[in-house]
C-alpha cells in the first residue's frame, strides 16, 4: 500500500513537472527565424504592395496575418553591400563591402568577401544552439575563407552570387537577359564548398531552395533553427519552372514572382504542418529597388521614385513583412526600419548576445514587433559606396547627391544646393520644400555629423582581384 | 372539435407557406445596391492599392472580403462626363455630357445637364420597387429639371457641383486649396430641391453624407434600396472633421482619405447590424484619378502613368470593390471592367429591365462577380471629349492622341505617330511596342472603326450657360 501511494505521489508529481515543464519550454523556447530575401523585387512587386498585374495571394495572406512595414530600408541600393548590412547589423562602410571605385558588387574575379571576423546573425544564434542554413545567393564572396560554412552556417545551397554572372555568349548583357539560355550564364551551383553543378539548371531554382528550405525545417523541427533563404530571383535572368512559365499576366517576370510568391506559401505550409508557427519569426523582404532599366524584365518601385542602384526610395525602400502568429499581432507599421535592425532584433529575441567589441548600425525592433510600440529607428542613412547620399530624420529626407533615376548608368554628382522631402507626405518625392523647412535641414545636418563621427571605413574588400 | 382541428389546420398551412415563402423570400429577394463613389481619388490612394502612408483599414478589409478589380476603369478622365457614364451606363458623348470646347464638367453657370431621358440606373430600380437616395455630389446639372429627384432618386442631400466652385476669394485657385477655408467657396448644400446650407460647412460633410447613408438603410430595411453614396471628397478644397483633421502621416489629404475609409466602414457596420450583408451589394470606386497639380493635396496614382484629364492608365484607371458576402468570393479580378458595367450588372442581379430604345456601352459582369467567369468586357475606349483618346483590347493599349501626363495645361494633340503599349506586362506605359505588334495595331483599329459606327454624339450639354 505505502509503495503504491508513494509511486501515485511520484507519477502525480512527474505529470505536475510535465505540465509545467512543457508550459515553460512553449513559452521559453528559443525561436526559429526564418529570411525570405528575394533579389531585385521592387517596393511595388507585391499584390499586397499593388501591383495591378502580379498575384501574389500567400505573400499577401502572409502579410496579413503578420506585421507589414511600409518604410523599411535595406542598407545598400546594390545586391553586396545590402546583404553585408543584413547579416552583421552594420554598415557596408564598415566592411568594406561598398565602394566609390569601380564595381559595387563581388564578380567572379573578385579576390574579397565579407571579412571573416565579422559577426553574422547565423554566428550569434549558433552561440545559441541554433541550427543554421543559408540557401540561395550569397554574393559575399565566393572563395572558400568568405562562404557561408565559414560565417556561421552549417550548411550552404546556393548560387555564389548573381545569376547574370560568367557570360558565356556574345550578346549584350541586355539581349541575353531579354531571351535567356541557362547556358548563357555558366554560374555554379553549390553545395558547402563544392561545385556541384554547373552551369545551375536556373529553371528550377526557386523549387529546390524551396525543397531544400523545407527539408531542413523538417530535420530541424526539433532544435531552434535559422534559415536564410536568398533566392536569385527575381534578378535577371530571369527563369521559372514549368508549372509557372507563362502563366501571370505581368509576363516572364510576374511568373518568377508568382513562383516565388508559391514558394513563400511552401515555406509557410511547411512551418505550419510541424506546428512551429507559434515559434518561428518569419520576415520577408528583398536585397534593393527593382532593375528598371532591364525594360519589362525589371521590376517596379510601385509610387516610389528610383530604381536599383539609386538612393531615392524607390532604390532602397523594400517591401517587409514580419510574421510570427500568436506573438506579432496583424498590423500595418508606417515607423522607419532597416534590415540592419534584423541582427539587434533577432538577438533580442532569441536571447543571444551582441558583441561589445564593434559598432552596430542597427536598432532592436522587438518592441514594435511584440509589444506594440513606436519604432526605436528613427532615422536612416542612405550611404552610395562611402558617400551618404542622403539622410532621413522622421518624415524627412535630406539629398546631398543626385543621381540618374534609373540608376544606370551611374551619374552621381553631389548637389550645389541640397533638396528637402517630407517622404511621408510626398511618398513619389515630388516636391522640395527645402526653403521651409530650415530649421529641419540643420538637424539632419547635424545629425549626419554625430552619425560619421563614429564610422569608419573597412578595409575595401570590392577593388581585390583574383 | 372540427373547427378546433380546421383551425389547427389552417395555422399549420400558414405556417409552412410562411416558411416556404420566408426562404423564397431570402433566395429571391431583389437585392440593396450601394455605389460608394469617392472624388480624384488615385488608383494608388489606398493601403490594399500600396500607399506607403495612407492607412485604410475598412477599406482594406471590404477588398478582402470582396472582389477587387484591378483593371477597372472610368469612362471619362473627369468628373461629370465619368458620372452620367456610372448612372446611365452609356459614353458621355451619347448624352452630351462631354465636349471638345471649353469646360468638360458643369459650373454654377451652366444650363446644361443629364438630359431627363437619360435613364439612370435609380429610374430602373424605382420601377422595381426600390427606394433611391442621391447622396453627396450630383455634377449632372444643378437646374432643377437636372437634380437627382429627377432622375429616378426619391431623395437628395449633397453638393451638387464640385466643392471648389464659386470662389469668394481673390486668391489663385491653387493658393485657396493650399490652406483652405470653409468660406472661399459658398458652395450650397441641398435638401431634395432645396438649398439648406450655403457655405456649405464642408468639414463635417463626409461625417454627414455617411449618417444619412445609415439612416437611409435603417429607414429602408425592409425594402430593396439603392444608395448612390458620391462623396465630394477628397477633391479639393480638402476639408477633414475634428476627428480625422491632423491624424494621417499622408498630411491633410490622408486625413481626408482615412475619414473616407471611416466612412465605408461605417456603412457596412450598419449594412451588417441589420443583417441585411447577404442581400447587399456594395460597390467601392472612383470617378477619376488624381488631381496630382495640386501637390500634395492631389493623390496618387500609384505605379500609374498620368493623372486626373488624362486617358493614360492614371487618369482613368480606378480602385474598384464589390462587396456581398456569400454571393461574391474573395477574388482579385485583372480582367477589364467599368463604371460603365455598373448599370447593366445591377439590372442583371435585381431584375430590372433594360430599355431597348437605346445603345448601351456597359457589360453585365455579373458572371464574373458571381460564378467566377472570365469578364464579359474585352475591350475600353478611352473617350476625351468626344475624341478617342486610346483603346484597349485584351493587354493592348493604342494611343492616338497625347496630352500633359499631369493633365493640367492640357496639351492635347494627335499622335503623327501611333503608340502601342501592353498594359499588364508594362502597367507603367514606359515601353511603345508598336514597332512589334502590327497585327495588334490593325486589330485594334478596326475595333475602334466598329465601336464608332455605333456612337452618334448627343446634343452638347455643356456649352450651354445660364
Amino acid at each position: 500500500m505505502k509503495i503504491h501511494f508513494k509511486s501515485s505521489l511520484i507519477s502525480f508529481f512527474i505529470a505536475v513537472y510535465s505540465l509545467f515543464e512543457c508550459l515553460y519550454c512553449q513559452q521559453e523556447k528559443t525561436p526559429n527565424i526564418i529570411i525570405i530575401f528575394t533579389d531585385d523585387l521592387g517596393y511595388g512587386d507585391l499584390g499586397i504592395q499593388g501591383h495591378p498585374s502580379i498575384q501574389t495571394p500567400y505573400i499577401d495572406q502572409m502579410a496579413r496575418e503578420g506585421q507589414r512595414w511600409t518604410n523599411f530600408y535595406v542598407a545598400a541600393n546594390v545586391c553586396t553591400p545590402s546583404r553585408a548590412a543584413l547579416l552583421t547589423g552594420r554598415l557596408p562602410i564598415r566592411s568594406g563591402t561598398d565602394t566609390n571605385e569601380g564595381a559595387r558588387v563581388f564578380f567572379p574575379n573578385s579576390a574579397g568577401g565579407l571579412p571573416p571576423e565579422e559577426i553574422t546573425i547565423a554566428e550569434i544564434l549558433k552561440k545559441k544552439g541554433y541550427k543554421t542554413a543559408a540557401i540561395g545567393k550569397w554574393h559575399l564572396g565566393h572563395l572558400p575563407e568568405f562562404l557561408p560554412t565559414n560565417q556561421g552556417f552549417d550548411s550552404y545551397f546556393g548560387i555564389p552570387y548573381s545569376n547574370d554572372m560568367n557570360p558565356t555568349t556574345n550578346l549584350t548583357h541586355a539581349e541575353a537577359n531579354a531571351d535567356p539560355k541557362i547556358e548563357y550564364f555558366n554560374v555554379p551551383l553549390m553545395r558547402n564548398e563544392e561545385i556541384i553543378e554547373r552551369p545551375a539548371q536556373q529553371n528550377t531554382i526557386t523549387k529546390r531552395y524551396t525543397e531544400e528550405a523545407q527539408k531542413f525545417i523538417v530535420e530541424n523541427k526539433e532544435n531552434p533553427f535559422f534559415i536564410y533563404l536568398a533566392h536569385n530571383m527575381p534578378h535577371v535572368p530571369l527563369f521559372a519552372s514549368d508549372d509557372f512559365l507563362g502563366t501571370s499576366k505581368r509576363g516572364l517576370y510576374g511568373d518568377v514572382v508568382e513562383e516565388l510568391d508559391w514558394s513563400v506559401g511552401e515555406v509557410l505550409k511547411t512551418v505550419k504542418e510541424y506546428d512551429l508557427e507559434k515559434n518561428t519569426m518569419v520576415v520577408f523582404t528583398s536585397d534593393n529597388g527593382p532593375w528598371t532599366v532591364l525594360n519589362v524584365n525589371g521590376g517596379s518601385p510601385g509610387p516610389l521614385y528610383g530604381a536599383k542602384a539609386t538612393s531615392y526610395e524607390g532604390g532602397m525602400r523594400v517591401p517587409a513583412i514580419f510574421w510570427w502568429p500568436g506573438k506579432i499581432e496583424p498590423d500595418v507599421i508606417m515607423d522607419i526600419g532597416s534590415t540592419l535592425d534584423l541582427l539587434p532584433t533577432i538577438s533580442k529575441i532569441s536571447g543571444a548576445s551582441l558583441s561589445q567589441d564593434r559598432n552596430y548600425d542597427g536598432y532592436d525592433l522587438s518592441a514594435t514587433l511584440i509589444e506594440n510600440k513606436k519604432s526605436s529607428r528613427e532615422e536612416m542613412f542612405y550611404y552610395h559606396g562611402t558617400n551618404v547620399f542622403a539622410a532621413r530624420k522622421g518624415d524627412y529626407k535630406l539629398y546631398f547627391y543626385e543621381n540618374n533615376p534609373n540608376g544606370y548608368p551611374e551619374k552621381l554628382g553631389k548637389l550645389d544646393e541640397l533638396k528637402l522631402f517630407n517622404i511621408q507626405k510626398d511618398p513619389s518625392e515630388r516636391f522640395n520644400i527645402i526653403e521651409e523647412f530650415p530649421e529641419v535641414v540643420k538637424e539632419i545636418k547635424k545629425l549626419l555629423k554625430e552619425h560619421q563621427k563614429n564610422v569608419h571605413p573597412g578595409e575595401n574588400q570590392m577593388i581585390k582581384k583574383i
